[in-house]
């Protein structure tokens, strides 16, 4: 709290300035209302879809701006775009990168898609973080941390959708996904940050999934998020540059020695490691070669068409799972309940399946 | 396909048999009438409780079977019984022991509970087996396996309930558990072998998770399933006699050092590895000592008891969860359109998220 002699010293002190005069608008009001105007004009789903085919950025991004609306008709337009698309997506790989905050993320995608695109590729980066509602956009939230790559007319950048639930941010990005498929996208990267569920997500929509982590100091491998290690296909160590090289040579031979520890993969690879140093451009070259050697088997013995195939069908599965779910728990008798009922379950007053029998009834009744 | 001449061959062959007379009854048909009329007298739920809490094995038997019944009046009065028990259950330890089959299961809950009931412990020992409809017991299924144990008056053994879905199986144990625990049973073991999600289900029913491991040739740690170390309180290799205990000392180390690699565990426990020989009653004293530790640090940082808390939310979860999906699933119009769906999605003729709202619409109007 402020004192009032303290309040004083601060009205009359040289440091208090007079009230301003109002500043003049930035915008003329005309301009304003122009482009309000171009902005109402809804581009058809056939425009859209046109568009898309015909690699327009502009009809991309419009597309997916709808897929991200909570406005039932965007929605509507939106599925009506992406059932057109479909048939032209699909050729593409699509890689996961996931890393904790720090490994330098940012870096690494802004060097392996500038490497891509150098080979003629069109790269298309999405990312999948529940948290950036929260956050307002923890990764990937302002493009200027991949300056050379949103530069980069082959290159397409989008920033995390925001929703309330994981399902949903990964709804849009596994739609948007497609879309940029259709749009002529060869290389499809999708970013995520280790919160909650959202590798379990990435890894269900992508074809290789790439672990990026440093060396650190001491035992390399502890705080490794339960899991992440047995779902990677490849895993880099980034800045290995410097004083640094020894140390990343140590984690990638620890980490490889771990990878060991599991069991065989269903796709038949065995998980590689690697390092690199994104800021210098070393490695990066080396991260291809793997995925192209990932790719050659894994078309080869089949597991790359049943794996998507797979995978648009967990996603049925998992977005019908999710909506009974929340219709269930939303639901007012039970939203009334619930409570109650969990604390006479933690109590041991009533068995959790007796429970569960008689919130299913007053459900069903 | 046998051919005629083939046929001819067997019919005058000399292995060819003439039809014999009918076996006689076994049983006298007086006999059987008499066993069963006994059966049909149920005892009262009451009846059931009273005989439960004096520590009657057989009202605990029977109320069991009750639990297993598919028969809606069984079930119901199965749930009066659980209902009156619970607040006597919840006081003791529950272990839960897995490993693939022929790392010696049997032969160490044999010789663990002996070691138990030896210290005036009363031990149930029940199983979660799903496969077991399937295999007709393939674990617990002829308590011949434990030939002690089951003559011990202070050790209840019940082999794994049948069922269609794991959750039905894991519903029927987690009562029991609590039945068992009212009985005057403190040291419970649900034994489960590596079959798909049962040792999720196991861990989740458990305040102490022990894998059962023996030392093989080459790498010690291929072929564990998913997730199975990270679970595990304590890894205990058996069958450290003879010419393997120096196998089986290299394997505790190997799995101990796999163990470091994992994140720090929510009790604050740190998962211990220990040999021991079952057949031999070598090691198991210890087994006891490291639970007893875990007891003691988990109930003085109160983890045992929030633990017990949130399995009941779980179960009361899951139970939920695993309902309202069946009943979406077995509804006649999904039913009917479920598996075009499936293809059209795997097809990629429609997303699968605008798949899923269409039979979300079909199964809601």
């Amino acid at each position: 709290m402020i004192s009032v002699l303290e309040k004083d010293k601060i009205k009359y002190s040289a440091l208090q300035e007079k009230a301003g005069i109002p500043a003049p608008e930035i915008f003329s009001p005309s301009v304003v209302k122009t482009i309000q105007k171009f902005r109402r004009i809804q581009p058809s789903s056939e425009e859209l879809v046109n568009g898309i085919l015909s690699g327009s950025i502009t009809a991309l991004s419009r597309a997916i701006t709808l897929i991200e609306s909570t406005n039932p008709d965007h929605l509507a337009k939106a599925n009506e775009v992406i059932k057109a698309c479909l048939p032209h997506a699909n050729k593409s790989v699509r890689v996961g990168i996931t890393g904790v905050p720090g490994v330098g993320k940012s870096t690494f995608i802004e060097a392996f898609g500038k490497y891509l695109t150098g080979m003629g590729k069109k790269v298309a980066v999405l990312a999948v973080d529940p948290s950036s509602t929260i956050s307002h956009g923890s990764i990937l939230g302002d493009k200027t941390r991949m300056e050379e790559l949103v530069k980069d007319k082959n290159a397409y950048i989008r920033p995390s959708a925001s929703g309330e639930t994981l399902g949903g941010v990964a709804r849009k990005t596994r739609e948007s996904i497609s879309l940029c498929e259709a749009c002529g996208f060869d290389t499809i990267i999708i970013e995520t940050v280790g919160v909650g569920q959202s590798e379990t997500a990435v890894h269900s929509m992508v074809d290789f999934f790439l672990l990026l982590k440093i060396s650190g100091a001491g035992d390399e491998l502890q705080g490794i998020k339960r899991g992440i290690m047995e779902m990677a296909d490849a895993i880099v160590i980034n800045k290995a540059d410097g004083d640094n090289i020894r140390k990343a040579k140590l984690a990638k031979s620890e980490f490889n020695r771990a990878l060991h520890l599991f069991p065989a993969k269903k796709s038949g690879w065995t998980p590689t490691t690697s390092t690199c140093s994104a800021i210098n451009q070393d490695g990066i070259p080396e991260v291809w070669a793997t995925i192209e050697k990932f790719l050659e088997l894994t078309k080869t013995n089949d597991y790359f068409y049943t794996k998507r195939s797979e995978q648009n069908e967990y996603w049925l599965m998992e977005t019908i799972n999710e909506q009974i779910k929340l219709r269930f728990y939303n639901h007012p008798t039970i939203q009334s309940l619930l409570d109650s009922t969990k604390k006479a379950v933690q109590n041991d007053e009533i068995s959790p399946f007796a429970a569960a029998q008689l919130l299913l009834k007053e459900y069903f009744k």
